[in-house]
Formats: structure tokens, C-alpha cells, sequence
């Protein structure tokens, strides 16, 4: 698993810390900690985004979303869902459909991280609770949240198309498969459609 | 202003895209945009966080703070102005106290870009409200996102010490100076007590 440094957290080792100082050594990782999906593909590392920007780009758009476009959606607690989503990963690392390691055992591994993460948390239960929401797909907004993770995916291929990154078509196809609701599905056909022509070069220039 | 690539939407230029689409493009540029004051001390390109990632780092402390130890808070209120408050700088970049810009040119610069950025989004005047009442501290909840925003910058410190990037003194003194409450103070203090016995060299080892 590539990173950019040890996880913060291995530097607190044996001191007595406050509960939420030590869940930000813990998550401050998610910074240090590149999409694995990118470096497969040749995005090279000081390019490749990490699982931190990822986080951010999925909560902005969650709350634009919940807000505007799901009134039935309760926005906070899509927003909530959207910030807790990738914590696991802090301890876990970004682990891809080509680790070899089963959904179950992805599962199992990251819940374990999510409780020591934010077990100590005064409300840590209750974000416990959020998390096995999400992956149990068991609230619509749950639901909303692994569509738009997919969605920001499929946003960010087509930035990097045009930053000329290559072909990138294996993400988008990952994107869509899992957007089910009618506006989500409306506006990655947009965005489809506002891939480079030739998405192996990219954009010759920025504006051009 | 040195970023890793120049900003998305200049890709999207003179093509019609959707407003939420356009947003994402010129959001994703956070992800792209050094926070300059690290590298300004030294710490190296690569392993200099993103924007994108301290506004993660915020919108997660300020969802925990504002849950757990500010219950006058309005916790969604907190974590909007969180997600919202450096979105101005996708397009004027990050803006030191070091580059001769007053803090009044700052800041009707970055409300332009909020004003451009969100403006056509179905709720863009109510984020740029949000942004004024964050620029103004006209509400507790933006006092709170502003102290929390110095808090991560100290926290950041305090793991890039440990990871011996030098003697970083003077960021948290920086923010130490606008926290105001007695509970953020005190946990200023304890991470005060974290930080390594020598900062100017770190840790020696992770977990040693």
C-alpha cells in the first residue's frame, strides 16, 4: 500500500493523549494515504489524489446534492455519512477490487479500524452505527452516499482525462454501474459527454 | 502560487456543463493547491497537504466539537461553514499573511471566487451568506469554524514535527492566538505536551 509517511498515529505510541487528538492522528493518515485505483493505472504519485481529497470532494458534493436535488434525503445525515464513509481506510489502507481480498473480509477489517478510530468519541457508537449504515445500504441516504463516492470517482477520471492522464473509460464504467437514482444517472451522462475527444491525450491545453 | 496542476474548469472553457458539474471543477483545484505556508518553511512539495485535505480535516473535528463538546452549537451549521469556508481560494489560491495582500483585497477577492464558484447552484445565496457569516463571525458556529481551522493547523504541525520536519513554532502560535473557548484551550495544551522533545528532529522513529 503506497503512502506518503506512517500513519501519524504510530508517533503517539505509549503517550496518554485525548480521545480526539488521537482520532486525528488516526484519520490525519487519510491525507497521507494516495487512491490506489490512480498509481494502478500511472497516475504518478505527486499527481494522485489521496483518500483524504477524495473524502472532501464526496462530502461538498453530498451536501450540494442532499440539499438541492434529494429533498427527501436528510441532508445532515448524508453529510454526516459522507465525512465517516472512508475512516477505516485510515488503518486499512485503500484496499481495490484487485487486492484479492474478499468484500467480507474488506468489511470486517475496516469496521474493526472504524471502532478503534472513533470508539473512544463521546458519540462514537452512534458514528459506528452511521458506518455500518453505509455499508449495509440500509437508509436512502446511505444509499446516496455510495452513489455519489462512485459519482466523484467518475468526476475526477474526467479531470484527469483532460490533464492527460489517459483512458480512463474502466472508471466511468465502475461509476455507472452503481448510480441508480434518475438524476445521478442524468448527470453522468453529462458528464460523459464532457470527456476529452481523444481521453488518451487528454486536453492539449488548458482553455484550448 | 505553486500547485500541482493549473486549475480544472479552464479544461471546460467555452463548453456548456451543468452548474454542479462546473462547481466540482472548480473545487477539484483544492486538491491541486499546496497550502503554501508549509512549503514555505520547507516541508517538501510532496508531502505538503492539499487545501482540499485541511478543509477534510476541519469539517471532521468541526463535526466531533460541535456534536460532543459545543452542544449551543448547530452542529449542520458547523460542518456547511467547514465544507464552505476556504472554497474561495479554488480560484485566488492561499493566501499567506507573507504576500503582501491586505486582509480587506483578500477578502474581496475570495468572495468574488465564492460569489463565481457557487453562484450558480440552487442554493449558492445561501452558501455565500454562510461565507459571510464565516468571514464576519457574526455567529458562534463561524466563531467555532475559525478556531477549529487554526486547531488543524496546529494539529498538522504537531504531526509534521513528529515526522522531523522542523522546529514549527510558530504555526502554533498562530493558532493559538484566535482560540478563544476554555475547551479548545485546553486541548492546545495537551497537544502542546505532544509534541516531540526536540522538534527540529522529529521523532526518531515512528512509534519509538
Amino acid at each position: 500500500m503506497k503512502t506518503k509517511a506512517p500513519p501519524p498515529i504510530t508517533h503517539l505510541a505509549g503517550r496518554a493523549a485525548l480521545p480526539l487528538i488521537e482520532a486525528y492522528f488516526e484519520f490525519n493518515h487519510l491525507k497521507q494515504l494516495y487512491r490506489q485505483g490512480w498509481l494502478r493505472v500511472g497516475v504518478p504519485p505527486e499527481r494522485c489524489e489521496s483518500v483524504g481529497e477524495h473524502s472532501l470532494g464526496v462530502a461538498l458534493l453530498c451536501l450540494f446534492l442532499a440539499e438541492s436535488w434529494f429533498p427527501e434525503a436528510d441532508a445532515f445525515k448524508t453529510v454526516r455519512i459522507a465525512l465517516l464513509h472512508d475512516l477505516g481506510e485510515a488503518r486499512v489502507g485503500d484496499i481495490t477490487p484487485h487486492d484479492g481480498v474478499s468484500p467480507g473480509q474488506k468489511h470486517v477489517l475496516e469496521r474493526k479500524a472504524v471502532e478503534q478510530i472513533l470508539g473512544k468519541l463521546p458519540r462514537g457508537a452512534e458514528y459506528l452505527a452511521l458506518w455500518d449504515e453505509y455499508e449495509q445500504g440500509s437508509s436512502f441516504e446511505a444509499r446516496l452516499v455510495r452513489q455519489v463516492d462512485r459519482l466523484e470517482m467518475g468526476l475526477q477520471a474526467c479531470v484527469y482525462e483532460h490533464q492527460g492522464m489517459g483512458d480512463l473509460s474502466q472508471f466511468f464504467a465502475s461509476a455507472q454501474k452503481v448510480l441508480e437514482t434518475p438524476q445521478l444517472q442524468a448527470l453522468f451522462a453529462e458528464l460523459q459527454a464532457l470527456r476529452p475527444p481523444t481521453p488518451g491525450r487528454g486536453s492539449a491545453e488548458p482553455g484550448a
